[in-house]
């Protein structure tokens, strides 16, 4: 790579921060772009409706020529999953190692955009180049296999991009984070390290992902007499590898149950990153012809999905699986941030069925911990700290670890999406700019359909329900044809609250007098009158506010 | 107490379980109830715009000559909120310790029900007869002050529940929990231990309140030139004492803020429960003339509310406070399950002020954790374990705590709400029946008028809005006088989605069509002609199933 001594590399956040999970990240030096992951993100508690949430890339678009593909880094949602809707506007090929291919593949094919988009499986040690810039893929340890730390060479100086990472010393599948490579390119010179924050605020080293295999061990020998019911992430391909180890150790069949999880272990043992003994995985529907300690199940729904598999067998609404007293159900897997109460509500489901539930203690994080971190930084010394993945809190965590590790401060960047830090060898980094960023919101069909208002509305109908008041007006004359009759959904139960309405009936008859009398006609007048009187009335009567629509018609 | 050797108490929990908070058990023996708590509990997620949830006491309303009282074991809500509104319903007189008293005068005050209602305070040591019960109260140390465990002596045996509590060898007011006579009592043979069940999750014992304090102490020694922000939950008195410690010890002035804050502190001190030093409080408004480490600010919204205290100085809109890089912000309190996200909104807006905040260990549980629960059951020997106070899943894991200390299978009892146990010395105990019980849903100032259609009504409003059709039918002909009329809320954004919205007022047209021609009058036919088609349509472009409302009116 020519070194450039005036150019400037840009790094440009386009999601992530706003909306955790949304991870994508443009780097642009002069007539290239490369895009690192193009993730989604779920909907926060007051999106209400909304099933995804995506990346605004009109910057992507509006430098199209520009933009030389996207770079993956691992195949977790929240780094592929906007992809099938982002091709649809930027379509330039995709760069990723074999598993994380597949795993993108599975959504193009349901898109129908598999034959439309360029992907190319790239190896751990090899390095492809895009414009202007060489993108060499290192290998890494996460909760999903194949996962991998970019080194971006450019003409600035070069960027290494850690992913979602921990160390792991004993991986079960495949190599251990190639720490040497980390360190050869940090002895050579590092512009920048953006490095996972996920768990910066946790102290220590996150275990090895095998020590759950010792757990599995431990449960399966304790548990011999009992049909044993496993949940984790579905694309945590080696903790199923372990579960069935374990379970060919005990002579137990193991079946998959759940959408995503019979997906990604389908794709992954396709692809050779699962060994399956011969004759262990029977199908869901045979399991009834085995004694109870003779299987195992996997399934989804460790984070109590209201629709994944395992809810719907503690809600007694599976159609396979009956939970029953001899069943001993393990969560492997910790509550994401807000699904605590989710989960908690599924185990009390199960443990009301006489099951026995184990959660504590079996599960080991992807993620890199505050010692993997320091670990990192040290072995390639950056010069500047730009920390990645992770809400602010956690990124201001690995802040902090970057200052304790001898960065300065002005050296150290936490970044907002949109934010366009200019960088090079030369001169102080600074953010010169912003581009337009956002969130897109995905509700069944529709992209970016459902906004603020439509959001605002949804909240105010969720709190109070709504009162509709609906009259027919004379066209020429103005005088009252037809109502006003008053409908309300969401709002008190009708039948009980009769005097209410009859009241609220007779508020809105004196208010179209009012209007009607005034010769007032108005239709926005008239409806504001309505809405107020209404309004004002129910407040005084309830101290509640549901949303007030009058509909007036003309016959 | 004169012992019955037939007679049987039934111990009726009337809330709780179904809805975690509300606690209320009814004592039974008899011509006697006793009630034990009187609790409220918040609005599950699915609970749309609900602003409380309390129980249904229709059985003590039935059995009114026989309610001889309340008998209250401490002031935190999910046990003395819903009083005010039970109260209105059974007027039975609260017995209660002084400060617990206090806390439910204000309630009372707020509702107007202060000159209605009999209050007696009772002290630890001091029993009171009820019909033919006698309570004592049982010194416990709890997460507020004057908690109480309570004996329930009845010519069936003795019951003892310990209400809210853990063992604090050395609390910051007051006295340790009275084990010795909880010892004593056992040592006279108690039929029944009815033991918090919250922490039986967690091995170990927890920590002292009084180590809280340190914590502050060094806090404060490490952040001298910082302002200090500290939230807490507003009824910890002991917590707030603390605090008010360090302050004066390091030469600060003390700020109170946030309603229930200034409410709980108020009632507090002028019982006597918080020792507050000459000219160390100061009001919000004065804090500013005060350099920043010179003052403390203690605050309500510890748990992310939105409304609270800290949530609005997060968000900018607090109007007498705002947050600064100088400020140390500090969480004295762990998130409530489900509070999670919340709480880190508020330490992500708090951290991007340039704020330094801390919420990891300067927090104590007031709940007994495992070792803890088994020396009250060791003082106590009860012959029957009845587990109180938690989840599914935590009443589970006391009962494996008891079956672990010697407690036959048989012996242990997990209830649900609205179970009667029926319990005495000489039968086996058993469950004899269930009374009617049930959440009843508070919004604003609606108690019960919102029920499972009017919630089911929002939900369906949450997800995906409402399209309304308004039609005006001429009443003799039956001939379309004016409409159909489309309007629709919170389903898309109208501006951009004019296609869509002029497609579905031809479907509607076509239905409406089709019912006059084959000349269907009946309206409700009518309407399922025209939600059917409308559904339809909408489902298969847009995936999304908004509420169809149509309206006809005749003109």
């Amino acid at each position: 790579m020519k070194k450039n001594h005036n150019g400037k590399l840009k790094i440009i956040p386009l999601g992530g921060l706003e909306q955790i999970g949304m991870n994508i990240t443009a780097f642009e030096y002069e007539d290239s772009i490369v895009v690192v992951d193009c993730g989604l993100s779920f909907p926060e508690n007051d999106m209400l409706g909304i099933d995804l949430v995506i990346p605004d890339v009109s910057y992507l678009k509006e430098n199209y020529e520009k933009v030389k593909g996207f770079v993956i880094t691992h195949g977790h949602e929240d780094h592929i999953g906007a992809l099938p809707y982002v091709l649809k506007e930027v379509n330039v090929p995709i760069y990723a190692t074999k598993l994380t291919v597949g795993l993108i593949d599975n959504k193009l094919k349901e898109h129908n955009l598999l034959r439309s988009t360029k992907r190319k499986v790239i190896k751990h040690g090899q390095s492809i180049n895009l414009g202007c810039f060489r993108i060499e893929f290192i290998k890494t340890n996460h909760s999903i296999q194949d996962a991998s730390a970019l080194a971006i060479y450019s003409p600035a100086g070069t960027v290494i991009h850690t992913g979602d990472f921990k160390v792991d010393y004993t991986p079960v599948f495949g190599d251990a984070i190639d720490l040497q490579r980390f360190a050869e390119i940090g002895k050579k010179g590092v512009l920048a390290l953006m490095c996972d924050s996920t768990n910066a605020e946790r102290k220590g080293f996150t275990m090895s992902e095998r020590t759950v295999g010792k757990t599995f061990d431990n449960i399966f020998s304790e548990h011999r007499n009992n049909r044993i019911i496993i949940a984790t992430f579905a694309s945590n391909v080696d903790r199923v590898q372990q579960i069935i180890n374990s379970a060919y150790k005990y002579g137990r069949k193991v079946a998959i149950e759940g959408r995503s999880m019979v997906n990604v272990i389908g794709t992954a043992a396709e692809l050779g990153y699962l060994r399956i003994p011969d004759k262990t995985l029977v199908e869901i529907d045979q399991i009834k012809n085995y004694p109870d300690d003779k299987v195992v199940l996997i399934t989804t729904g460790s984070q109590g999905e209201s629709m994944a598999a395992l809810s719907r067998m503690a809600a007694n609404i599976h159609k396979k699986v009956t939970i029953k007293p001899n069943d001993t159900i393990i969560f492997s897997s910790n509550p994401i941030p807000g699904n605590e109460k989710a989960v908690s509500k599924v185990i009390n489901e199960l443990s009301r069925k006489g099951a026995d539930v184990i959660f504590q203690d079996v599960h080991v994080s992807g993620h890199a911990c505050q010692e993997e971190i320091k670990l990192i930084y040290s072995l390639v010394k950056p010069k500047y700290a730009i920390p990645v993945h992770g809400e602010y809190r956690h990124l201001k965590a690995q802040a902090g670890i970057a200052k304790d590790l001898g960065i300065p401060k002005e050296n150290i960047f936490i970044l907002s999406s949109g934010d366009v830090l200019e960088l090079n060898e030369q001169e102080p980094a600074r953010v010169t700019g912003k581009v337009r960023t956002g969130a897109i919101l995905v509700d069944g069909l529709g992209v970016g359909d459902v906004g603020n208002i439509v959001l605002r509305d949804r909240q105010h109908l969720a709190e109070d329900g709504i009162m509709i008041v609906v009259l027919t007006l004379e066209k020429h004359s103005g005088s009252l044809l037809a109502g006003p009759d008053i409908v309300s959904r969401g709002f008190v139960y009708v039948r009980e609250s009769e005097d209410l309405m009859d009241e609220a009936r007779i508020v809105v008859e004196d208010a179209i007098d009012v209007c009607l009398d005034k010769h007032i006609t108005d239709w926005g007048k008239i409806k504001n009158i309505i809405k107020d009187s209404l309004g004002d009335f129910l407040w005084k009567r309830t101290k509640r506010n549901p949303m007030i629509l009058p509909i007036i018609m003309e016959a």
